[in-house]
């Protein structure tokens, strides 16, 4: 992903690891708002997420905004918001996670460590830098208004927790990124280092350039509640750079480089660079068709997919193993 | 208290009772902004709370603001108001809540139970709200925009915990009314009852008229910190309505209502009406003079606050008694 620039962007980074090289540990924070089920757009900052888990033994603190979720009007209730974060935890287990080495916490539930910080935090944020910032307006909810103050929160929880600098690396979609610039500008008033950021690109629509993945559009991504026969359909159907007819492809060669399948690889599905250079030169030139790819993302999406499927329904008696409360 | 009209204003008190006497216990809710030591006049609604307290056997929440006194800068650091906090809860225990119906908590350590419905509340207020009840400002921070929510929050939180409606009755300062319409504001909206308020004045200073009971200004009260010496003094410099001079004052009378003495009596220690108007009578025919009254007073307060003083030490065994978390 990096050598790919899906993750494309940082802030601090060489610090962190400059920090690491000389024998500090560093921490990671991720998270997670609750509106919907998971798509593979949502869990791709969690795969990186992983891996730097497994290369640097980190400890990942794992966020879900049920409070953000209600305020910001996904949710009537709140419980609905924690519910759906439960649902969500499934997946984050799923992916394999070192237990050890990873707590899951709720805002709503984790609250009575968070809130302190939030405190500090939010002492140091006008309404203007807000208005600046998110582009907040006299109508929103002053939910809305503090919210930004829990999600900086854990970016200082495991200095909190260690009595000591504990430095924080953040892999994010770049849309968060607004939150942990005010993170960053009101950690050293608080005496916390500033967290480390790297933001992953969006992954776009199966639908097509223009899209992203979204929950209110099923079709948009493949879902982990997905059956092998919706999943399946969502490939076969999906946008690609091909031309209108076979003829046609195999005369000019198609675009790989809008084509949502093409992405799928390039993204998540297709580690070997060698073959995924092969995929594009062939796509171009027109030897490949559209079917072909299609069939062969599916046949590496199919097993991933029953193997999470699988991962999913054990995760349901180990949540206690995960998520921190006290 | 209410015969004289200490406390003069109320919101649906007569729902409160009318639903009494139909069978309905009703919860007390009040609080304390822990900025400094406490002085009889952060006293005042705590003496009326505990007689309704045991008149009615009411459950009493106690909350300590210990997050509004950080962000609205009475302090540097959070840590130094939750000390302050746990200081006034002393004072709090000192004055014989029944510990069987009395919780106390401070908002840092009792969040998780605020929060949720804090988040609640929030959603339905606005920044334009919050802007016309308080004056807020673009240079406010977002944690004294966002900190309404958690003072409305223990309005709700016998119906929450109860699980079925619980009528709360607030007893509070008159400059504490602005937190309590917005949260009869929400109420409804959310499904809770509104809270019924009952509101003092609050207890003039020791230096007269103008000016209010503060921490700032030692000489404006006693300080339950006070020794027998500083509180005699005080008593004995306070201002009175005499005259200039003892002849004067025997011939034209001294003028009793904007005396900060015979405040003392009407609001606090002088339960027999008939002595208060015999007091109030002489002193305006010059038959009394300021030194009477004086010495009668510190008569009254003397043992008062040695009982106090004893009872305060006493209360630093019984913290857990009261102090609920979980």
């Amino acid at each position: 992903m990096l050598r790919r620039g899906v993750f494309y962007s940082h802030r601090d980074l060489n610090w962190i690891l400059d920090r690491y090289e000389k024998g500090t540990p560093f921490a990671l924070y991720t998270g997670r708002g609750p509106s919907s089920g998971i798509h593979i757009g949502h869990m791709l900052p969690w795969f990186f997420t992983k891996w730097i888990q497994e290369k640097f033994r980190a400890k990942l603190y794992f966020q879900i905004t049920d409070d953000e979720k209600f305020l910001f009007k996904d949710f009537d209730n709140l419980e609905d918001a924690t519910k759906v974060g439960y649902d969500n935890i499934l997946d984050i287990i799923a992916m394999g996670f070192d237990p050890n080495l990873t707590s899951i916490f709720l805002d709503t539930e984790y609250i009575h460590h968070l809130y302190p910080i939030a405190v500090e935090v939010a002492k140091r944020i006008t309404y203007s830098t807000t208005q600046a910032v998110f582009g907040f307006q006299n109508a929103n909810n002053v939910g809305e208004i503090f919210y930004t103050s829990i999600q900086a929160a854990p970016a200082f929880l495991p200095t909190v927790e260690a009595g000591k600098e504990v430095p924080v690396l953040i892999p994010c979609g770049i849309d968060q990124d607004p939150h942990f610039r005010i993170t960053r500008d009101v950690a050293p008033k608080l005496g916390y280092p500033k967290p480390a950021l790297i933001h992953n690109k969006l992954l776009p629509s199966l639908l097509g350039p223009g899209g992203k993945m979204s929950a209110s559009i099923p079709e948009s991504s493949i879902f982990t509640k997905d059956t092998e026969v919706q999943a399946r359909k969502k490939v076969m159907n999906a946008f690609t750079g091909g031309r209108a007819t076979v003829e046609e492809q195999r005369r000019l060669g198609a675009n790989p480089y809008i084509c949502s399948i093409f992405r799928q690889y390039e993204y998540i599905f297709e580690p070997d660079d060698g073959h995924l250079a092969v995929v594009e030169q062939t796509c171009k030139s027109g030897e490949r068709l559209c079917g072909d790819c299609k069939a062969e993302l599916w046949e590496k999406v199919r097993p991933w997919l029953k193997a999470h499927h699988a991962a999913r329904e054990k995760a349901k008696d180990r949540v206690e193993e995960f998520v921190i409360r006290d």
